[in-house]
């Protein structure tokens, strides 16, 4: 009998999408591979091209003895700190090795379609334990005759879902440097009522019904990352001051109140509508799991002013786990050698928490 | 002949108006006194009860021997780590010695106006260099019969000002330890261009002219804190992404753009719109000296969540330099010793800025 009890959790298998080969994607992921942290917390696999790695690790890490690891399937991997394991999609090799860095190319965003639809297709299989996705090119992907905007529209609808969201989040152990993902806090997730629209389209799309909704999304989100405590959900107000009292708008009283109320019936743990300017210092600083924010930039302001390198983007109401850096393809840096993985390692982390709390039993 | 060039330069008068008694202001004045750096930054002065001021020290400090130096004019203070002089209104006194702590009281209320003119009118016979406020309670002023609902208004009326503005203030010398006020960054400043209002409203409340306004206004109230180099100014966006190329929304092509560009013919360091969620991460490290934000929350979210207890308001367009702790009364845990003096230090270091930076010439 194999007793293990005291045994550290399971490193779970993440693969790291490659993205955008033109902007920062592969960089960042060499930068990440030389983070001792990035071992500590998961056994990470490349999904991308092993030609465009290679010159990578010859930009980032030119004096240090890296390999990368060819393999065709996952369960091949022997990823360490001196090997890459990357795995190029089977469906044809897209040939990128003419794509100029910082340029959008359709060859380039062809091949990072197919990075991420082979990596979806790996998790649904269970042979991936969860992605974490380097930035996309809008436009690249378009060119390359993809109609889709971005990952979140790929990913719904390979996995054939309809009711997904976003989550911007952010880990509170500010110098995240736990790598016992059983040891730290729960981090402040924000799920936004609205997200891309116009902000005088806010006040048509904020209703009761559409508050509650992400206040049961933000509270399901964030309980693996609780350890199955009831998140502590604070939701915003739309108005300054909360409103003051009715003199600056009434959809606190009329909309927001009347959500986290019939929250409350449903035994979760919301409060508010709390007045903006405080609430996210208050939630950063651990009093709450989860802020249901009214539009886009109260919880994009909030936490890329807080934490503009280590903000993470979590999809939410997906049969898989998938993470995402927070930041963009940054094409003007690309390829210089001055890109940062803190977003990366922060991504990973987050990833293996949100295995490690579905699986509890977990050794 | 004296030649004094290398001395520091003379640290100015400065007023700490008490504010209503029944909330955090006396003990905040104690707690700053306490703070080598604030007799550093400038010679404070109390305008305030002397009894409540003594209570207030035997609660924050009372193992430490400071009395207080009651004076009857400005010029009569001796202010020094032991020595807090109090000037008490001439204009009859008011006995406070019966408000219960955390309670709204009208004669609260009206020895809180008393302080607060008796200092405005000071300054404007130049026998104080600037005012710093500790925080009012709307209601006590109120019940006391006065009908301005705040600082601000009672500023503007006894200074005879129809034009005025509120910028809310953070010191990017976030250690805030330098009390040589030459030596520091000229901070951040945010001027809105609409503040205590619906969010609906903002939409009727924007245009290309209370957006230029307010740029110029931006640069003027920066120019003594930047050492005469022009302000950096950025503006904000009112949609997400700054409209997406006007995906989300039009307003900035419509009118913020315009803006900018008009600032610009009058050769201000004007930029935007730029996108509100990485803005203030850049123009808190440094790059920007003001933000013209489009409504309330962009700027206090950001400048809150970075500075709960640091952030400073700051009067514009009066003819006396008046600075304000960004906190209220907090009656919640008024009298009980638990306030912090980091926002009063922040805002008589704003203030000794200002001053210095108006007389330029001064040693």
């Amino acid at each position: 009998m194999n007793v293990r009890g005291n045994d550290p959790p399971k490193r779970p298998l993440v693969a790291l999408t490659m993205g955008d080969i033109a902007g920062i994607g592969p960089e960042v992921i060499v930068r990440g591979w030389l983070d001792p942290r990035l071992h500590a917390l998961a056994r990470p696999v490349v999904i991308g091209d092993p030609g465009v790695l290679r010159r990578a690790i010859d930009l980032v890490a030119p004096d240090r003895a890296i390999r990368t690891q060819l393999i065709t399937a996952p369960e091949a991997a022997d990823p360490s700190a001196e090997t890459i394991p990357c795995l190029s999609p089977a469906s044809g090799r897209i040939d990128v090795a003419g794509v100029v860095p910082g340029t959008v190319d359709a060859r380039a965003g062809r091949a990072a379609f197919a990075y991420l639809t082979t990596a979806i297709d790996l998790a649904r299989e269970g042979r991936l334990d969860a992605i974490t996705t380097l930035p996309l090119n809008k436009l690249a992907l378009h060119q390359a005759g993809i109609s889709h905007p971005g990952h979140t529209e790929i990913l719904a609808e390979r996995c054939g879902v309809a009711d997904h969201a976003m989550m911007l989040y952010l880990e509170t152990d500010s110098a995240g440097t736990r790598t016992d993902t059983r040891q730290q806090g729960s981090g402040l997730g924000v799920v936004h009522v609205t997200l891309h629209v116009a902000l005088r389209r806010v006040f048509d799309l904020l209703s009761q019904e559409s508050i509650l909704s992400k206040i049961r999304l933000a509270d399901q989100a964030m309980r693996p990352l609780t350890g199955g405590r009831p998140p502590r959900i604070a939701v915003t107000s739309l108005n300054p001051h909360a409103g003051e009292d009715g003199l600056f708008g009434d959809e606190e009283q009329k909309l927001i109140r009347p959500a986290v109320i019939a929250a409350r019936r449903e035994v979760l743990d919301a409060t508010g509508p709390h007045p903006n300017d405080t609430l996210f210092y208050h939630a950063l600083n651990g009093d709450y799991d989860a802020v249901v924010a009214m539009y886009h930039d109260q919880g994009h302001i909030a936490l890329k002013t807080v934490g503009f390198q280590r903000a993470v983007n979590i999809t939410l109401g997906l049969p898989i786990v998938r993470t995402s850096v927070a930041h963009g393809t940054a094409f003007d840096i690309a390829w210089k050698g001055q890109a940062d993985a803190s977003s990366l390692i922060a991504a990973v982390r987050v990833a293996a928490r949100i295995v490690g709390g579905q699986r509890p039993n977990d050794r």
